[in-house]
């Protein structure tokens, strides 16, 4: 379960600063060297560098880092607009093409925010010589976390 | 995009050792470590060893991390009943519990294989101090690579 | 939005008529004749006879029924369990083959209850000659409503 | 299994007409009195008068009829985009608003077409007095029926 920690009351600097704070202190986020380059309220862009350590046995991205991206960047977004600690309850992805490139990057955006959770969806893109192109899409639900106080 | 070859014409031992083969020749797999225990025909189980290196900031899997195993035995049972390189064209997941633990489980079966694509299922398990919990449930669609001959 | 009130404090009998109540002042399933034939804690069985109504331009029933189908399942299967009034989250379904006979048979069930949702999986068969035959695979997330007291 | 037939290269009158021929021959459409208001090469917009006939016990208009009218929007756009014959593979919806109102308003596009498959999202709204709400997000997989030919 993915987990993020924001609040949509801090400052643009201090929001990105304080997504950046959490996915340095997420291990797997740090191993496959994933960078969050957005985040605003609703809104996220999360990059993964493609090395070959994400790759699967063609070459490819693997489906896995795939998913990841977009599983992280919805719960980013969803988080941002809450406002609180979240988790990822759910999402589903299609996949449309293989990721070949340098760099993956997966856009997620807020699309219907309640008080307790948000419906997301991202756009995962490699970029590939500069030239962007759409890999997967995923939609899913971010869940606040009950607050402990 | 996850891929795997397979043969549903192999020998049980060879069925796993081809899908051994493979998942030593992903990157991404070899990376976190994950091992192959069962490749029967629409049946496999993959597994994960929880080290830090997979976790998130609580000290819980990654949720990308559980969405991989997903994927990942999703793609090996589709192929396996499909005898066919394949890709996995999209799946959704439900996250039920935080993954805390020694190790994960995915379990994914075929549920309905045609000629070209195969409709499947995968419940995550993580195993903690000997019992087994349930993670996750994943459902999706593995489709055949057309052939090049 | 769907929504079922059930009580899982109530006695088998009980359970089941409360359920066909709540079905009988749906005016959209009364309109294509949907029967609740089990509804136990966890569990349910929903038919749809196959009559033209149902049906879209070549005969199978449509998409859009089987959906409904799957979709009420999963919402009497998750209210059955969270002893509450309910609504669907959301939900997906794949489609495997075509329904074509004379009933439609949802069968739902719970996989996880938490205390404020639970994640569902159903299966939609089509009973052709008397032979069931696998149509659909659904999985999703029923959730409580808030008491209002 | 829902199903359109469409061309990609008919003119924007015929392509429309063809799709409203096809609604027209789909017994279930019509019981609910569904229209298809725009039908373009990858875009689809077909509402649903709200009468009292496709509502739940709420008087929410009923969480199936929702998945409806998003499963067949996907298929309309998809056909319309793979100018074949096409079948909804599968799709996932999340509700975020019961739907109340005087219409359903069920808007469809391609994502990705690929050359037997295309990847559509939905949006659902309800025209509430005049004010369009957002009822539903969907997002599926169309597939192109092969050839018999």
């Amino acid at each position: 379960m993915s987990q993020a920690a924001s609040s949509a009351a801090a400052s643009p600097e201090a929001l990105l600063h304080m997504g950046r704070d959490v996915l340095a202190r997420q291990p797997f986020s740090v191993l496959i060297g994933a960078e969050l380059a957005v985040l605003a309220p609703g809104h996220c862009e999360l990059q993964v560098p493609i090395t070959d350590r994400v790759k699967q046995q063609n070459g490819f991205v693997h489906g896995g880092v795939v998913s990841y991206a977009a599983d992280n960047a919805l719960t980013y977004a969803g988080g941002s607009a809450l406002g609180a600690a979240v988790v990822t309850s759910e999402f589903k992805i299609n996949y449309v093409r293989p990721a070949v490139g340098e760099r993956l990057i997966a856009r997620a955006h807020v699309e219907h925010a309640g008080r307790t959770q948000a419906v997301c969806r991202c756009e995962v893109f490699v970029l590939d010589r500069g030239v962007e192109k759409l890999c997967a899409l995923a939609q899913g639900t971010i869940a606040a976390l009950p607050k402990n106080d």
